[in-house]
């Protein structure tokens, strides 16, 4: 982990904006972890601890948990399978890692719309879910000066901005009360106003996190200084080294 | 993992069928995991696991899964102690790993009976698992061209098998309405009914396993081409390595 | 582990009694897990599993479940923070290790208080937790002869002394009906119980301890032989090494 991401950062140095026209054509797709074992225990544990945020957020053990308990498990499923069948198409060969970022891109994407879409619709998303985070992965490694180590905007952005529309196409009235129906039942107004939702969160989350960058650069700056990141930030900013072996 | 994997098939070379009359005498022990403490928070979050597959099964929180939770942790428990004894007599040391193994065993075990015996039956029930699974991995390992690296059939085969035939020794229908007495209580019936049971589904089991397993063969190939054994399958077939140091 | 335990018992070798006057001056300090990631995990799993042990003490799904839940994230959390800052102040650098010892010194904090305090007193709870438990780890490790690889007597005893007292500080009858008020809501003499309890405890646990002490060292030995510590422990008693690479 360390190792590459001090590599990582010191081969590619820039500022704000995080977001520029420039091409990176280096060893973009090199950083793989340093364990992978202890990358699939997180995803693991990820996985589990997602069921209390999803069938958690019904406040009650009853059948619209359950519903959401199972919708997470199908997405998460659903999206590791295709982000790994089209890891295997780019590559010639199916990596568990990518079965990994995969199902954690499946349960951003099922997040919001787990207690308002049957579980048939959680297998679509779930699938949408694995193809557009790979692809937005494969984009922003390739075409982008984006410092992302962890893919953490296509998995996580990309993700969670398509399990926001997925809910205002698939939500289903009849499954829980204070939901409403979706496109696909006939209600095309409540995907606009996903795509509304969308949009604020998206110009909200942009002004503030500008705002605060600017702070906590003017403040502390935003970078580690380039020495700290040859030496990597595990030792130059905490004084410890992940093995004593 | 990949290592050891990678050269136990590569010094035994067979093909179907899996079982055969003669005697393998090389290093039959020496597959150890690379890595103890993963296998140990692997064998631990099973058994976490496994409170849900048992006690989950009562389909409530009531004094039956509360039964299923306690039989789940007595026998698994004493599971562990009682293989880690039988290594501790043959090899003149207690191993951290046998413990882990063990209790696996004495998961499988009470897994059909969990919901049916009482807790101080449950703690003999993995006892004798501990006992004759490690009686059976070490047959296996020594007697047979088994291609069983994890010893599968020891712990999950064996295991299950006495589950199912103690189920229909100690059950006790005091604990359980829909369930029956046991020999232990009078019902010599039950045994028999299990038996039964376990002789149907080896049947099913083997004759299902061998068609499919000549439908894999003839459609992919069941055993990996041996430059793909010694490069390690992490390599040849996933394109990964476990480890990036 | 095996290899800092090794070297550290090899280095400074005393029988009982425990505890001396004398003072150790060579690298108190020096013994860092080998391998922190796992640790890490060791911590966060720890941590899930107390959820069990001090919301489910409550014995029902309920407001006072609840509450025991919320205090013991926030006196984790908070301890965690107050001992990384303690760590920070004295080496100059915040360690991820200190987070995860920190948090197991709140979590044992908050157990004897978990279900009589309310929210905002755990933090203060786990605050001073995070504390005191990092000055008598230090003094700990400099100033006595203590075999205490682990800091138990640190993190355990002497966060248990305190959540113990802490209890009688702030314990809110109006939280829980088999409660008492506390000091700060005008009931010193709940401290005052506290405070024999604790004494009584170490009593107790001073006496039978050094009974069964000196009963295991008359049968079997307290201490491992001096070249069964410099092989290590896993080795020389358990037949095993933890990694084979």
């Amino acid at each position: 982990m360390e190792r590459s991401f001090t590599s990582h950062r010191a081969l590619r140095r820039w500022s704000l904006p995080l977001w520029s026209a420039g091409r990176v054509s280096v060893e973009n797709e090199g950083f793989t972890p340093h364990d992978i074992p202890m990358t699939l225990i997180g995803a693991g544990l990820l996985w589990f601890g997602w069921y209390g945020f999803n069938a958690g957020s019904a406040l009650a053990a009853d059948g619209l948990a359950a519903n959401a308990f199972i919708a997470t498990t199908l997405a998460a499923a659903a999206a590791g399978l295709s982000w790994v069948g089209m890891a295997w198409m780019r590559s010639g060969k199916p990596s568990v890692l990518g079965t990994g970022v995969g199902a954690v891109a499946g349960l951003v994407a099922i997040t919001p719309a787990a207690g308002f879409v049957s579980a048939m619709w959680s297998i679509v998303i779930g699938l949408v879910a694995g193809v557009i985070c790979f692809l937005a992965a494969e984009f922003l490694r390739s075409a982008r000066q984006v410092d992302d180590a962890l893919d953490v905007f296509a998995v996580h952005g990309v993700g969670g901005i398509w399990g926001a529309l997925a809910t205002g196409i698939f939500a289903d009235a009849a499954l829980n009360g204070i939901g409403s129906d979706g496109l696909i039942h006939g209600n095309a107004d409540q995907l606009l106003k996903q795509v509304v939702a969308v949009g604020a969160t998206i110009l909200y989350v942009a002004v503030v996190s500008f705002i605060l960058l600017k702070l906590v650069d003017a403040l502390f700056g935003l970078r580690a200084p380039e020495d700290a990141e040859v030496a990597g930030l595990d030792l130059s900013l905490h004084g410890e080294s992940a093995y004593q072996m």
